[in-house]
């Protein structure tokens, strides 16, 4: 064995939210310079019945907020979604970040083996190990919603490239 | 420590590949219902300088054989890219889950300590270890692609959902 349950979450979602941080300021950039209101990279979607961006930015960091949170034995903080302009997901990238940063490596430990309950008291409640519940659920959920944003600013024509998305490692 | 190398890289990649192949096939059925051009949603982008989809699978093949071969200290396969249909891109995935799935668990011990070179014997060749490639390089490149691949099929109304993304877990 030779990863910990820490290092396999909470840097990875600190990496790529860093990174998420860097795209929005970009896209912030790129309407200012165009004169394109602000709803408009804001409230796009992919495609009508899925998320817009802000959205996907709040689901982004929910999952790495509860991801790390029930890994940890935390309670899941709860955020408002209330967020409609650039600064206030920078915010709630911040307050994610800062939430997650909190937490103990030692918190983490046993978690692989810590039965974690999905969508509890609802009729998709599901029981997961740990491990499954970071790997094979969290990780890529956590990755889909950073992607979508990403590619949803691309499609836009907001000039960021693979770096961006990738951030600093 | 809690998880191995193997653990946290071969199943992601072959969970996220069989739904990948899953919503590979949804697609081709929507294309066929609908009497489309197989190449509209093969050659499909999000944005003109982004790779269209028949790419995006490739690649996503690409990161799994090579970040599963290099931590296996196994030679890593070279695939031609001459896939144009569903039936060659359902071929490579194949061939992929083939491989990896081949690869010992043992053989990826010790490999988060293992130096592995990105991009060698080029200008942006560089030196990581094991545990940062896999984490901070591999899995974040792997969930791009796959996750790009979907939201593109998705933008052009194929009808796919999370759950077809998520694959069984």
């Amino acid at each position: 064995m030779s990863l910990s349950m820490h290092t396999a979450s909470v840097p990875v979602f600190q990496q790529m939210l860093n990174a998420l941080a860097g795209v929005l300021t970009k896209a912030e950039a790129h309407a200012n310079e165009r004169r394109i209101d602000h709803a408009a990279l804001l409230q796009a979607r992919l495609y009508p019945d899925m998320f817009p961006l802000v959205r996907q930015v709040q689901i982004a960091c929910d999952f790495a907020k509860s991801v790390s949170a029930r890994l940890a034995g935390a309670d899941v903080p709860s955020y408002d979604d209330s967020e409609s302009s650039y600064a206030e997901l920078q915010q709630r990238i911040a307050t994610t970040l800062n939430f997650i940063g909190g937490l103990d490596a030692a918190q983490f430990e046993g978690s692989d083996q810590r039965e974690i309950v999905l969508r509890p008291g609802t009729p998709k409640e599901r029981r997961i190990g740990g491990q499954a519940y970071l790997l094979a659920y969290g990780l890529p959920q956590f990755f889909f919603h950073v992607t979508t944003a990403y590619d949803l600013l691309r499609h836009n024509g907001v000039e960021v490239g693979k770096k961006d998305f990738m951030g600093v490692y």
